[in-house]
């Protein structure tokens, strides 16, 4: 069967060890998030993931979500479960106080989105969506309407949706149709279709807070006429219990292949009330700044599927009696070596341990500049945590998720036929991760954001901010006879992007074609070296827990699955970087109809 | 939704000008395959697969099988396709005339398991595990089983299953336990359970064929003690009618992740009857030579997946309009331009096509080659043929099926977040392709049988055979000026090759476990070669189909196709040749309590 303990001890290694988590407690408004709070919030989680969530992950799955009458129930157990999480305070974790929350750290909100989604990814999209309204709320909804929601959403008693697609629009919300017609009391009526809107409708929470976007009658066309607006499924009363029932309903649930707890809704709006969040023909503003959020969220997905897959095939590869070591049994006594002594084995092993590994420094990294760029005095340490964040959102969002697939398959893959059967559980992360390479902008959009948005933005600066992030470190650490293994790789990663994006340069002002036909291989080329880089921080804080000679095989692990990361995983830099370098032309090459 | 239209002029195109089907009436037994009468039998098979077949591939995928009381009910529609399939003589497509077969090569053969896959792969393994069966039979069993159990196979009558995997045993056979007693009368009485049987029971043949390894009491341990047995569901009568029920019955059935229209059975053998085939403890043997035949045909499979998302990844493309080309709107008058506009939907687009194109050629290669291993009056031929299919084996099985499940996910990933709903047809190719990966031998086992057995083969000379069979091209075509851009990077794939393969014959003699390391990246990097191989055949006839100055469009597309493979797909060689000179040290370094 699939397993999964919260890896606990790697966070703490991070946190502590690689991005040094103790600098938080000295930001402004953060100075309760000491080391040991944080400690003691992550073992708290690790419980509730262990022992309430996880359990629930594979009966969710079978059972899936009940559609009747407008009325969705969620599977057994999940109202529960969602009570517990309510209570615990686990809603609020990174809310502001203000309104209810605990205020602590993005930082730690990022170890928690990990262990919360490799414990059960359809659950955690309930609380996570409620997250995503709680925020694009607070930065763009009036005082009003933040008094009202907030406290709600923080404390979970109520919960959230993000309302964009609609069925002839998904990337190209430009072709919305949802209309948002003024009241005469300041509040709009809104009226169409949206598509594919997770957590629309359930039975965990009394209200359920839906962030839409539509166009007001006299909006220009395109983005630039969209609007954001709350609607919710009761109507608020003064005070704040729920009222009337709104008219937006839920007129269908899709059947899917995975994350089949989750409730993904059909939510039609006849004449729903709204009130505007943030300016008129605005909304796409607002909503991307949410969507920039959501998008890290997704990438942490990515690292919790691949996280349980990875223990789940470490579990059956020990257990696994089949065939000898082609060094000599390893388990003479038994009637067949365990299989995680075969090379293919620890291939499949290996990419997933240097990935999950490498990607939580990675992400915890990220989580800590953006608690920087939220709250650190100084302006321009500011400016530089968000220039990295921007550049490092579309690729975690893809790497991360491309590689949770990845990993889910090799669990599978490990598990040979067993891995095909519903009950082990493990063919479940496939098909769960799968939807993470799709919403919040397909992977391919990733791609497009960060060649044609990312890259660009401030003149290249913020790009140069993340070469010059390891560059600094390569010329720190190079003439250390140590870390030369290390090191060279990384140097030698980076000199292919920098490869390829002068290719880039060169040939996309001609032809932008140039640039949407190298975008996919571009960010896995920078993933790659970013997670090499990330190896190289763990090295040096491995060679760091050496000196002080205290667990010694946790830090020897440590520095072979950088070696491992190096020799096996970083090459495909090579390939890459030429890839990019043979061009677009033949991808555009055939007329549409010749395929 | 999906769709599935039979590539029958691309089949054509590989069959005739690709490698000259003409060749096959000379072969001694095989007079009446001329290429018209191939033409007629793949347009007659492309309209079963797009009429009857495909229609029931997602409502087959919905329903599922259901499972009473020992007795297994195949989804609505299965049971009149089958006796359409039947009636239409496609189970005994290549069985021999003299047991009712229509006694046609195997290249047509396998120019049908393509499209029987394609269009419905749950239904395709019901008659293609009969063939197996049928196979099995006519090369070890006795002139009395033959004559008895032959002609039902071939008309499909009778179906068949191969029983190979117990609970504790998949890859590792000679741990199997279930056992054989002799009976006074010449027959065995069978006793165990085997698991993952493959339309163990159902309810579309009057009669069950089961072929069996079991132990005889006096077995050695091991492989070397394992027998072949044959144990029908219901013990035939002497005129062919079946008569009392055997003692094999189904016990369950699992519940899987995908091809859920064929029941995959856990079979229970208590005292059943059976008779021995072949020698006895040489089942394995039998075994081998049926399963190289097996995995061949699921190499089919993975390209027959790989086609369908293709096309319907393809129909999707043209179809979905959604933003505007990055060089200028291609749909003005329309809302948004197609998606087959943007380079990243090319280049998923491109992957699929270079691959099911390139595949198509390789595997109707090897069906020419096993007609001539078979048929060929010159032993020289014979042996030459019999190498080239012993090394590319391995190979079609395990890139096939990677490739199957990429290009599978690649239709999902075009089809964005439409693509993961199940009424869409989609993401089953992805569930369906899944188990292509792990059964006939887990894809890691093949990259094993690779470098552990077909490479030392013969002193290395089967691997010899196929390096010189495209060293042989290279010198032909070298000095041909518009065939560099295509022999050049030919060559350098096949440099790759034995810069790797020189690379383990240095060191896997001393260290097994570099083979073991190194097999999956040698397997790709060979996959890749033989692919670019065989797209330079392509060109080749391109070229001559537009001397002839007849539908320049099809050969221009041909050649265009080839180019996006030399330039973004083949480069995949370089990383792979650095991977594997890294060795397999990084894979072992760690103890196994450190994962």
């Amino acid at each position: 069967m699939a397993v999964y303990k919260a890896p606990i001890k790697d966070i703490q290694f991070v946190l502590n060890e690689v991005i040094d988590v103790s600098k938080l407690a000295k930001l402004p408004g953060y100075e309760d998030a000491t080391p040991d709070t944080i400690h003691a919030i992550v073992e708290e989680a690790a419980k509730l993931c262990e022992n309430v969530l996880f359990p629930l992950n594979r009966t969710g799955d079978e059972e899936g979500c009940h559609y009747e009458n407008g009325v969705v129930r969620t599977p057994k157990g999940f109202k529960e479960a969602y009570k517990q999480f309510a209570e615990g305070g686990w809603t609020g974790i990174t809310c502001d106080p203000e309104y209810g929350g605990q205020g602590l750290p993005a930082t730690v909100g990022f170890a928690l989105q990990e262990m919360f989604t490799a414990s059960n990814q359809a659950f955690a999209m309930y609380p996570g969506l409620s997250h995503g309204a709680y925020e694009a709320l607070s930065r763009h909804g009036s005082d009003e309407l933040k008094k009202r929601y907030l406290p709600k959403l923080a404390d979970g008693t109520w919960s959230g949706t993000m309302c964009l697609t609609e069925p002839h629009c998904g990337t190209d919300l430009g072709m919305l149709r949802t209309k948002a017609e003024p009241q005469a009391d300041g509040s709009y009526s809104l009226s169409g279709t949206k598509i594919f809107i997770s957590a629309g409708e359930h039975d965990l929470t009394e209200n359920i807070v839906h962030l839409v976007l539509a166009r007001l009658p006299d909006a220009p066309g395109g983005t630039k006429g969209i609007s954001l607006f709350i609607v919710p499924k009761f109507l608020p009363k003064a005070d704040g219990s729920v009222g009337e029932r709104n008219g937006i309903r839920c007129g269908a649930i899709e059947h899917k292949m995975g994350i089949k707890a989750n409730a993904t809704c059909v939510m039609n709006l006849d004449g729903a009330t709204g009130w505007l969040v943030g300016e008129a023909n605005k909304g796409m503003t607002a909503m991307f700044v949410m969507m920039n959020a959501a998008r890290l969220g997704v990438g942490m997905q990515g690292l919790g599927i691949a996280e349980t897959s990875y223990q789940s095939a470490v579990a059956y590869a020990r257990d696994r009696l089949q065939g000898r070591s082609l060094t000599g049994p390893k388990n003479a006594g038994g009637p067949a070596d365990p299989i995680i002594v075969h090379p293919d084995v620890r291939r499949m092993l290996m990419i997933q341990k240097s990935f999950t590994e490498g990607a939580r420094a990675l992400a915890l990294w990220v989580g800590m500049l953006i608690d920087e760029a939220h709250s650190h005095p100084d302006a321009a340490t500011r400016e530089a945590a968000d220039d990295l964040i921007q550049m490092l959102t579309p690729i975690i969002k893809a790497y991360f998720t491309d590689m949770g697939s990845e990993c889910a398959n090799l669990a599978v893959q490990t598990w040979g036929g067993h891995g095909f059967i519903r009950e082990n559980g493990v063919e479940q992360f496939v098909r769960d991760a799968r939807i993470t390479q799709l919403y919040e902008g397909t992977n391919g959009i990733q791609a497009l954001d960060l060649v044609g948005r990312k890259l660009p933005m401030k003149g290249g600066r913020a790009a140069q901010r993340l070469l010059g992030e390891i560059s600094g470190f390569i010329a720190q650490h190079k003439g250390n006879e140590k870390m030369k293994e290390f090191v060279e790789p990384l140097e030698k990663a980076m000199g292919r992007v920098q490869d390829s994006a002068l290719f880039l340069m060169q040939n996309a002002m001609k032809n932008p074609d140039e640039a949407g036909g190298a975008a996919s291989d571009l960010l896995r080329l920078m993933a790659l070296t970013a997670m090499a880089y990330m190896w190289n921080r763990i090295v040096v804080a491995s060679h760091k827990g050496l000196e002080a000679a205290n667990d010694n095989a946790f830090y020897e692990a440590k520095i072979a699955t950088a070696r491992f990361f190096m020799a096996r995983v970083l090459p495909q830099t090579v390939s890459l970087n030429h890839q990019i370098k043979a061009g677009a032309s033949t991808l555009m090459a055939l007329p549409a109809e010749a395929f």
